[in-house]
């Protein structure tokens, strides 16, 4: 790195992009301008940075050669339309919509597949994984180095907020009613959500999968490759403002040896392991912080090859916005 | 069966035992004289049957030569104390508390192995199984004649009325308070859970597992015996008032004919099978009603031999109260 860049953030107004803009904050970015910019409704906004009001400009009419790195928080549709155009102007691009394929944009971690970089050259077109698929493999990774894992199943529950500010408003407000006795009408969800569980997030192809199941099942491939064997993925919408709680199981070919486990996750950085008759949940441990909690680490009741976890992380700070930092601080550093 | 019986409900002011009576007077079922008991708290309360007000007697004291046959709906210290003294005095017994071990009291359901039946004579003792046990059995049951199920892993999401009246009251008042900016001082869970999730449902013993996971996995192997592999249990407790919801893989021999199993769920009584773009959940389909609801039927997204279901019931009236009582129809008709 020469000199700082300029930086844009994309859907700088929404929850994630709100976070991260946080975090450039807090973490001292080694920015030299910061941009933020979303479509045109919401442009035109102020938000606070460092000790400046900075004003959001419409991503439309942005002229991207003017900045070195853009991180892309906005919709799928936001990033299909200037991804693409950003990078032809050359400016690097972390996208977090996972609107691109990863053959496009590869998903890259810094815990996890750092050395993806080297097959790229700038300006990169990079993705920052899906909370969950994030969230699961930075508990994976270290720990594939000592299981032989032959297959995964994840039921994941996913807190209204992974449908950004509208979805925790909503959550909100159908419980205030239902509270008050009142008769309900549902928005944003196309049933009753509070004091509910709803068995998919969002509507589900001819095959059956959501979305979201979809991107976790294509990130987690991305990522970590062949070496966890078969992923199954089940995502359900649960009624919690914030944060993800994992329900995994891993299939491996031999009996775990459940210290080992707890050893290596007490060991890595970013993950912080609960045992000894507590286990973490997402409003007592997760929110606010920069570690993903990992609790109930046990072997199947009838199959000692079966390891079970339970993970919960801030699915808006850490989960989307903290890698997509990371990874930013990383190409700056080495390949801008 | 000669003459109509004197039937007991042991724990009749506990929500279970509440529905219980409910059932047996909305089923018609065939008794002579109903004595309601609870432990001494309880008793001396009146509680309506049919068109009468009765008043709950003191199990302590009751005399169960009186009766021939008794539900046991209470705690399981109290099927510990009264369960076999009861049998001793010529009663039957249908013990819900899971308090007596398989070998001592089997469990059994109407539409999963009333064969078993055929072993003891009277006066029996048999249990019905916890709701998740059965929900799950009854869906198994029929789908086991067309899949080779080698193993299967359960996520299930507990309703607060698992743990009864008080359980329901907690997560209202926890709600009220946080909707209300209050500050929150948890009873009865160890922690929030208004809008959070609890990765284990009460404590865990010294290999992880807690109880009800331990009992779970002991009825569902005397149900369904050998046929469906090592079974791995995970119970999570959700800010959902009634109804349990259970995420289930089944994986299997062979590729799986996922129409074959649709048109078995279909095809089943008691069960309702939701699909077409459509799924169940507890608060919109199965609160109040006495079908099992099954959607989200799905291969897995990287295995073909994978389905998926979504389960979900009411655990309080048809997991736990309606089993007991289609248990004590069959018991009544051929057997007392």
């Amino acid at each position: 790195m020469s000199q700082p860049l300029n930086v844009a953030v994309v859907g700088a107004t929404g929850s994630v992009g709100e976070a991260l803009v946080g975090l450039l904050d807090e973490r001292d970015f080694p920015l030299h301008r910061l941009h933020l910019l979303a479509s045109a409704e919401s442009a035109g906004q102020r938000m606070g940075f460092a000790e400046s009001s900075l004003r959001v400009g419409d991503v439309d009419s942005f002229d991207f050669s003017s900045v070195g790195l853009a991180f892309f928080a906005a919709a799928a549709e936001v990033s299909r339309a200037h991804a693409e155009r950003a990078r032809a102007a050359g400016c690097s691009v972390i996208d977090l919509s996972g609107a691109l394929e990863p053959s496009v944009a590869p998903p890259v971690m810094v815990s996890v597949n750092a050395e993806r970089l080297a097959s790229q050259a700038a300006p990169f077109l990079l993705s920052s994984p899906c909370a969950v698929a994030a969230e699961l493999c930075e508990v994976l990774a270290p720990l594939l180095a000592t299981l032989d894992c032959r297959q995964l199943n994840l039921t994941a529950c996913l807190s209204v907020s992974s449908l950004g500010r509208e979805g925790v408003k909503e959550l909100a407000r159908q419980t205030a009613e239902l509270l008050n006795a009142r008769p309900l009408e549902p928005r944003l969800f196309d049933r009753q959500i509070a004091f509910n569980l709803l068995a998919q997030v969002g509507a589900v192809d001819g095959e059956g999968h959501s979305a979201i199941e979809r991107r976790i099942f294509a990130e987690v491939q991305a990522l970590l490759g062949e070496r966890i064997g078969p992923l199954n993925v089940t995502c359900i919408q649960a009624p919690v403002f914030f944060g993800d709680s994992l329900s995994v199981t891993l299939q491996c070919a031999e009996p775990v040896d459940l210290a080992a486990v707890t050893r290596v996750l007490d060991a890595t950085k970013g993950i912080e392991w609960v045992g000894e008759g507590d286990y973490p949940t997402v409003v007592g441990d997760a929110l606010g912080q920069d570690e993903t909690y990992v609790g109930r680490v046990r072997a199947g009741q009838a199959d000692p090859c079966q390891v079970n976890l339970w993970i919960v992380s801030d699915n808006v700070r850490k989960g989307a916005a903290l890698n997509a930092v990371l990874l930013g601080e990383l190409l700056i550093k080495h390949y801008l």
